[in-house]
């Protein structure tokens, strides 16, 4: 898991369709196909379901083991953000200023 | 800064060269070249230093802001992963038990 595979699920999980949730984040579908895909094999339970036709004509869904996989996963990143934000501050000074962004009218 | 970039800071500071660095990491001396640029724009001050010929014959190096900049950013790292070592130990379990590994003879 990673901050680019979490944004997936999150995407996933509101729109219930990896086709939304990947042009959502700018990425195809085969690129969201595969990062699922590599999701799934690397957790010991099915994390992403997708129901193929049916009642419901289909569909993408989390798990409720991959909605815990992706709770978890968010709270160390907030948890590891939080031990380092003064830290971040100071750092960020070393960092060249940001051009002043010209804003679209 | 990321993991590959600060790797690869610490490799040219142990070799005084980036293509060693580059082979050291298995990646092209062109897409070395090309983080040593993204890293020196992107802070306010050179990091990485190249002489070009001269008595010594060339060499890269880190300059004190540099090795300043990468120092802080192995602390936040290190800092970041020790907040949440107990909920990775945990999390960790969630994912698939890795195949054996065949050793090569």
């Amino acid at each position: 898991m990673g901050p680019g595979k979490a944004e997936l699920l999150e995407k996933i999980e509101q729109s219930g369709s990896i086709s939304a949730a990947a042009r959502d984040m700018g990425m195809s579908y085969r690129r969201a196909w595969q990062l699922v895909e590599a999701i799934n094999k690397s957790f010991s339970q099915q994390v992403v379901v997708t129901a193929v036709g049916g009642h419901s004509g289909g569909g993408t869904r989390i798990t409720a083991f991959g909605q815990d996989v992706l709770a978890r996963f968010l709270d160390m990143e907030a948890k590891a953000s939080a031990s380092i934000a003064a830290d971040l501050r100071s750092y960020s000074e070393y960092l060249k200023a940001p051009k002043a962004q010209t804003r679209k009218r």
